[in-house]
């Protein structure tokens, strides 16, 4: 297949259980795959090292990491020490929402799109991670495809960059499902705000509680190693 | 003035010309500033030494650099070092253009402004820079503003964050003559795309040529230092 016949696809990959299926969605789609994952500062950094794995098994055709060093404006539980990750629910938006995050993440996307001519981008927000989050909300992401085709050479020149959520309205049940279908390990990927430098998860953050529920809802043995068995 | 009562907004400045007129307008406006600059791999480092400058002169509260090392993907002349910066107008839009780069800031600035409370995002595109890039014309900043409206927590919880862009019908030469009018000393400013190391320009790239034809139309001096003064 010639490189103009390749659909190509910049996929948002955090190391996490919903962006490895987004990746194995893409490639069951026929989908050359650019896997990217974005280091915003966040405590979690073994995700990074989950998400080069994860690239190379599921088949992605480079993975790059962007690094921004957002952190130093603190703000989120998720880059500031100073700031606990809870471990019990909250109600409202959560500390552990990132200003900006998915907003920044998707800029960076879109502008490597434009340089490796991929036709769209593909992030795992949905439904069920909402927990509150703005930047996960269906009309958050058609904002921003609208956004994207004011935005771009291409969106000017030729066709805009559509921006796909294929799990926006799935729940992690139905996530962890496809994605055991597609032969996704979900052993290799780390959920956990609060993970372990193996990549083990606490068992108890918003996090892991949505992924736990998930696996048992799906009727799928939870492979998740966690660094307190007793929990 | 308490803080709650102060009118706060996050101004992007790149250390050119245009940026901080921006800056300039903001504080004559009575708003308190958080200067930010995005390093994200541009050949024209010295731009962010000038930034810095320029944020103490015109009473920024603050200045921050964030750096985005986009600079790997190459795709523009003025991150990819294998392009070279045009010393003549091309038509349509030009290789200086770098992908998603006006999106990426916006969406950084968003990040920091709902850190730190800010009302306002303002940044200094203007339809005579705009040479033929998609990002810096005016539907494209009010996509970005409705966007900013569903991205994040005070959009949801409070008013949405606006984004000014008050240069965007204004012509260089009365971006000019507004600045000096308020003590803008654009000696201090860096617009070249091939400035040397000491901040001075080329005098032949697009951006040196517009601000060029600005100051004379302005009927302003020039305090620009070139480094082949020849030119």
């Amino acid at each position: 297949m010639s490189r103009d016949a390749e659909r190509r696809a910049v996929v948002l990959l955090s190391g996490g259980l919903d962006s490895a299926t987004v990746l194995a969605l893409a490639r069951a789609d026929g989908l050359s795959c650019h896997a990217l994952s974005v280091d915003y500062g966040q405590r979690h950094a073994v995700e990074l090292a989950a998400a080069a794995r994860l690239a190379s098994v599921l088949g992605a055709v480079e993975h790059r990491v962007v690094s921004v060093d957002f952190g130093q404006f603190g703000g989120s539980a998720l880059t500031d020490p100073g700031i606990a990750v809870p471990q019990q629910p909250t109600g409202g938006i959560p500390v552990t929402y990132v200003p900006a995050r998915n907003t920044i993440m998707l800029a960076l996307a879109l502008g490597w799109a434009e340089i490796v001519e991929a036709s769209e981008i593909h992030i795992g927000v949905n439904a069920v991670d909402y927990s509150g989050y703005p930047d996960c909300r269906p009309e958050f992401i058609a904002a921003f495809e609208r956004l994207a085709g004011l935005a771009t050479r291409v969106g000017v020149e030729g066709e805009a960059i559509r921006v796909r959520a294929p799990l926006v309205e799935m729940s992690k049940a139905d996530i962890i499902r496809r994605g055991v279908a597609l032969g996704v390990d979900y052993g290799l990927t780390v959920s956990c705000y609060s993970a372990d430098d193996a990549g083990r998860a606490c068992g108890r953050c918003d996090a892991c509680r949505l992924r736990r529920e998930g696996f048992v809802a799906a009727g799928v043995v939870d492979p998740t190693a966690y660094f307190d068995a007793a929990r």
